[in-house]
């Protein structure tokens, strides 16, 4: 239906483009009507005596058309016109649009916009954000897949509550009952008992969270890795570290444009800072945030340590370690030497949590007590534990949220802006 | 914990290794210990005055291991071998394994085997099948990405059942209902209602099939495509067969090895041929299996479709086009003047459906009409049909089953073992 792309027009040549009506203009004996296409805008211009002149004005915004004609230079506008010779609709709009499309600045609720999403994706900036979050997912793909990891999939229907069991969607399975996972992990560290030694998954993971926040999805998706034979969790913190640098470097050359439209200018550390437990309880102390020991900073804390990271290390990026075992989960590996301290780690962008992730304890026995610490029952532990009843190395990963990491890099202050079709506690359609 | 892949060793060095005990063998004054990474096996000799000689004999199979020592070359047995300062336990397996992990002859049931998945998966052939698995994963959005095409998450949940309602698990969402997706096809013809002209998304779906076949997965994943802005369906099966083209072809160079280990080699045809209906009933009907005129052929007509263009093309992959409008959903473009017939397609591998796609409805009163006509109810129509009657373009796409595909390439008879952790209707652990 197109030979060119708004931004591929050469004057003296005959195009064909196609595209959405993102405006017309009459201007007395002259229409513009302007052809919005993934790469950009084209202007058409059509003369009064132009056979085609009344067909172009009743044209409806939004409305999808297919223009042949022939490009020419506008020297005074320092611009590429087409003077059509046809015009084909492919797809007329309504009269009337539910939503204002012309502005980034009109201030249409999410809501309504939310539930006009196939208009509102239209718009520009966000066309930029779903570009973003495509590089970004293929570039750290790409990383992961040079170092050696093969991507796999792991089950979202879980036999057995993942974590808490408060928070976890459950389905009808047959005759059983099956749960939505709230994070691949256990399957993760699964796939290394199966002898796979670097795996990365990409996929969704659901929190039945009654809260509404800006920054909390019922559904959400991560890239995670897990990797064997590791020293510690170092290994792990590095390859996330070195994945996010790649990306962003290579964001920063194929997305220029994008980002300019967020204003989103950056430099990245070749390294992130680690800030590590208890140490962290001083940081804070100092900086007027008291927290008990064996406590959990908070979303106030996460703040503040990236404050004190970004002017001591001029970093948006750090790594949190060692975070107090009794925050954690039963499946984290301790600090032999330091039981109260577990092999942890959150990665903090901008003030707010990016992933979760660390060593694992892949010792059975070790596991069997945890669970046993933890309260758990038998049944959600077991399934799991006993595979590691067969050698398995020691080994660690992250997850890393795909749209967190879009709304911090582009300044976004609802997450729901970061995904085509949200769902939330209000919201399962469109 | 290791400074060599067993594949990596070079005579007159230190290493240090990590891995598996694949086996371990007494021969009088010499013990021969095999460690298993992931790129392959190294050999351990132990001399009885070694002194760790005890230590190593005693090691059970499937334990974890790190083994320092000095690379030697056995130049009677063209070998390379360790000869080991230190031995380190990193993980001990059990005296008794639940499974035969001897060889790929031994056999034990499937279903013991997927109880008992994570020694399983340990065996060289099911590290093979996940390794082509990721390879053919990574190939394929390479290709869409250098295309042009930008991968995208759609939701899982929806709020209404997406097909035909029967296959649908239901999830308690909050105090409402919500379902599992069957495919993602609508939001993808959403996204494209969105102003996004290209985009793939790979993840999950499920199908709630109380039957329990060789083929069929209650979850199971697809790389789906959709595109606008198409002549017609032959633009998307372009894109489909090129993109297995470029996969399989890479695959070839990248995974030879993996893919001898189940005695796979092929050749590819520059293009599939494609059948169409109503001539495939003709087709069929010479090869003795009668066809209702307007009815589909089912397995055994994919069967003997295969064989006649594996004879007369001599090609493993074909298109069948133009299915009969009376067996497809509502949101298929017909031939507007064949309306008996619609531009859906799949695409068949050594006789088995691979994919479903095609072009897709994009006109407002068309898309009502064609649901009316099967049946559905508004509400289950009205909340997608909607974004139509604002300008959405010529569209099309096909949505390719992951697992099938790896199943096929390397001529599996059960699906779940291209699954790490299958669910079917029995199974839902590990």
């Amino acid at each position: 239906l197109r030979t060119h792309y708004s931004s591929e027009l050469k004057p003296g040549k005959n195009v064909k483009i196609a595209g959405w009506v993102d405006d017309i203009r009459a201007l007395g004996s002259l229409v513009f009507v302007l052809v919005r296409d993934e790469k950009g805008i084209a202007q058409v211009v059509i003369k009064k005596d132009n056979s085609l002149f009344e067909k172009f004005s009743k044209l409806k915004k939004e409305s999808c058309i297919a223009v042949e004609g022939e490009c020419v230079e506008n020297k005074q506008a320092k611009k590429k016109e087409i003077i059509p010779s046809k015009l084909t609709i492919l797809s007329e709009s309504s009269d009337v649009l539910p939503i204002d499309m012309s502005s980034k600045d009109v201030k249409t609720g999410l809501d309504k916009r939310l539930d006009e999403r196939c208009l509102d994706l239209r718009k520009p900036e966000n066309q930029a954000i779903f570009k973003i979050q495509s590089m970004l997912l293929y570039e750290m793909s790409s990383y992961l897949n040079k170092q050696g990891f093969l991507q796999v999939f792991t089950p979202c229907l879980m036999g057995v509550p993942s974590e808490s069991g408060s928070e976890v969607f459950s389905v009808k399975y047959f005759d059983k009952k099956a749960f939505l996972r709230q994070d691949p992990q256990l399957h993760r560290q699964l796939t290394i008992a199966g002898g796979m030694e670097k795996i990365y998954d990409i996929g969704p993971c659901w929190r039945a969270e009654p809260s509404h926040t800006t920054r909390h999805l019922c559904e959400h998706r991560v890239i995670a890795a897990e990797m064997a034979f590791i020293d510690d969790e170092y290994d792990i913190m590095k390859v996330e570290e070195q994945m996010i640098i790649h990306a962003l470097q290579k964001l920063k050359k194929d997305c220029a444009t994008e980002l300019k439209m967020f204003d989103v200018d950056f430099s990245l550390p070749k390294k992130f800072p680690v800030l590590e437990f208890p140490e962290i309880y001083g940081i804070l102390e100092k900086m007027g945030h008291k927290v008990k020991h064996g406590e959990d900073y908070g979303t106030e804390g996460e703040r503040l340590l990236g404050e004190f990271v970004k002017k001591k290390y001029n970093s948006d990026f750090f790594f949190v370690n060692r975070f107090p075992f009794s925050l954690k989960p039963f499946y984290v590996m301790r600090i032999d030497e330091k039981p109260e301290w577990a092999r942890s780690t959150d990665l903090i962008y901008k003030g707010i949590e990016m992933s979760s992730g660390g060593q694992r304890e892949h010792r059975y026995q070790k596991i069997i007590s945890q669970a046993k610490e933890k309260n758990m029952e038998e049944k959600s532990v077991k399934w799991f534990a006993d595979f590691f009843k067969y050698g398995v190395p020691p080994h660690g990963g992250f997850a890393l949220g795909i749209e967190r990491m879009t709304m911090m890099l582009l300044n976004i202050t609802n997450i729901r802006e970061c995904v085509l079709f949200p769902r939330d506690t209000q919201r399962l359609t469109p």
